[in-house]
């Protein structure tokens, strides 16, 4: 049979065709006029995205190098941090404030479950002297998001700063900046931002920009300000990725055209319409407070959940996500996001259907999830 | 919001996307050792795919070049034919025939109907003299497949040759040339063969050789002659579309990996698929004998059929095509040809139903066409 590869995993994502075709394009030299036409573009279009009028600096990195970059330029020795840990992402804050000897309280969280402003509100002042608090937009490994415009309501009434990782969450749901009083965003390319891995994303606000001044963890690659002088000169301190910075420049054209509220209402509609079609076969979500980025979904009673994956990837070579450690099989993710349609929603859901064919669950009416999707979707859609 | 395009036509159809990214490699010039290994090779394929020890020739034209070629090569003014027309494809024959000046017996079928080996067995009786038969492996403009192989025994008693059509079939549907006594048979680039439209083939059995010393139709571009002088030293007479030929060399190293056998019985399993998941929904199909190619399937009553199709294009940006003039809007026609997997034919039918419950249809149970074609999938694919 001819089977076609589906990615519906949450990063990397399907790139636009017009963006994948233009990485065929010649690579220009990136000390040049005309690559920092492109450099300052897509600067503008991530500001736009972001919701800021701070500068966004690209890094040549994955998405944990510009959280790190939010770390070591903010903060020094023995700095005392507050970590939300709701799942993978959420525990890396914490594993990168330790690797740098900072003074590191972890709330560790049942993964799924939700945390709100006012807990976030009671534990800072349980722990004063507090210089930052690390949270995530879309905790990636279990589809939950956080309540951030909360969190930037309670952070910025502190001496702390808000720092969130909106690598999976930004441009699939809000996130905007400076009206949120977030501190230091990163993201990442592959994500929301419909181009391939090797792009990082950080802008930080005026209060983060203060501790910069101050800090005195060890950096070199990473060191903001170096990038700060560069941008001003508009260029890089580093070779850049060029032919990335140009695909995400093409890329950040199509959600400029779009407009980032239709392409945020997009992810909307596809994560509802994901909840409503797994509902459908009688399947239960894992987020107490699921995103429209991806949709964590319980293995049903009776199932075995890496089986399930691997036979949706290897049989359908609908290539959607296991859980990670330790919850492996526990449950799986469908992702919604980026450059994804309503029919890649559709696969997903045929293939999953089929699959617990496959597996011998069959307390569900086939066809009945596709049917919940395009109930949403045929009326979502123009 | 953010639509994909599905091309679910009879034709073009998708092209792999390893043989697309071919078409960003550097041209080759065509008079060098490297294109004609490439030529001899995608020769090689062509003739695997045929079913035929005869070389296959690569002619820079649409199918219906090839078309004219094997009518101008093997006949002479005022020749006796007879044309199978069982839509627009089997029409086109006789048009060519006519334009032609030949002596044009033309067999007009309704639009989906079959027509047997012992009616032909018939006509040929009846019109003595006759020096070539004229018809389709598969019409595209209605679905329909013909008995070739009954044609081919019938025919192979006469003085006739049998020249097919089989620029949809040819790949998708069995289709043996010597096998199965085909004088003549064409093909296109753009169906099964999995490039881009531009290229069409062509073959003559030693029946249509002898014709073709005889030939006194006025050719030249299409003087098949020229063609087979010039693959003896490993050429072609005119410039060759060389990237289409690299695609194609690259399009048939993948029916090879895969096995005919296995392609066509890829194409049988879509086929089943489609039939199977409109017929869940109460829909019929138009053919009489539906071929693997593509299925026809009539408007139901009080949906206007024209409208259908828009909208499956507008708004679900699901490329399916209408049925030609003088058809148009009663019926519509869903391909499963070349490079289209089981989820192209999921998308085509949860966009048909979407379609239909716009249109205010609703004389089915939502996700039934997709549950229907998802037990033939799951059975069939490992």
């Amino acid at each position: 049979m001819i089977k076609k590869y589906y990615l519906l995993s949450p990063g990397p994502t399907p790139v636009p065709e017009k963006v994948l075709s233009s990485a065929a394009e010649p690579i220009i030299h990136h000390r040049t006029p005309e690559f920092s036409k492109i450099l300052m573009e897509t600067t503008e279009g991530l500001k736009y995205v972001f919701g800021t009028k701070e500068d966004v600096y690209i890094l040549a990195s994955s998405g944990t190098g510009a959280m790190e970059a939010a770390v070591i330029n903010t903060l020094s020795p023995g700095d005392k941090v507050l970590t939300i840990n709701g799942g993978k992402f959420g525990e890396r804050w914490g594993n990168i404030c330790r690797a740098y000897g900072l003074d590191t309280k972890e709330i560790v969280l049942t993964w799924g479950d939700d945390y709100s402003p006012e807990q976030l509100a009671k534990e800072i002042k349980n722990n004063p002297g507090l210089k930052a608090v690390f949270t995530t937009l879309s905790e990636t490994s279990t589809g939950a998001i956080f309540d951030i415009k909360g969190f930037g309501e309670v952070v910025a009434k502190t001496e702390a700063i808000l720092v969130v990782d909106g690598i999976s969450g930004i441009g699939a749901t809000p996130c905007p900046m400076d009206e949120w009083k977030i501190d230091v965003l990163v993201s990442g390319s592959q994500k929301s931002f419909m181009i391939p891995p090797g792009l990082a994303y950080i802008a930080l606000s005026p209060k983060a920009w203060k501790l910069v001044e101050t800090s005195k963890l060890p950096k070199f690659y990473f060191d903001i300000k170096k990038y700060r002088k560069n941008l001003g000169k508009q260029t890089t301190p580093w070779t850049p990725g060029v032919s990335l910075i140009i695909q995400q420049n093409k890329a950040l054209e199509i959600i400029k055209n779009m407009g980032l509220e239709n392409f945020l209402n997009h992810h909307q509609i596809l994560g509802e319409a994901t909840r409503s079609a797994v509902k459908a076969i009688g399947l239960e979500l894992l987020a107490k407070r699921p995103g429209n980025i991806l949709t964590a979904v319980k293995t049903p009673a009776g199932v075995d959940g890496s089986k399930l994956v691997k036979t949706m990837q290897n049989k359908y070579m609908a290539y959607i996500a296991n859980a990670q450690d330790p919850h492996k099989g526990e449950f799986f993710r469908i992702a919604h996001l980026g450059y994804m349609g309503g029919f890649d929603i559709i696969t997903a859901l045929s293939a999953l259907e089929m699959t617990l064919m496959d597996l011998g669950y069959d307390k569900f009416q086939a066809g009945a999830s596709v049917a919940a999707a395009q109930k949403i979707l045929r009326e979502a859609w123009q």
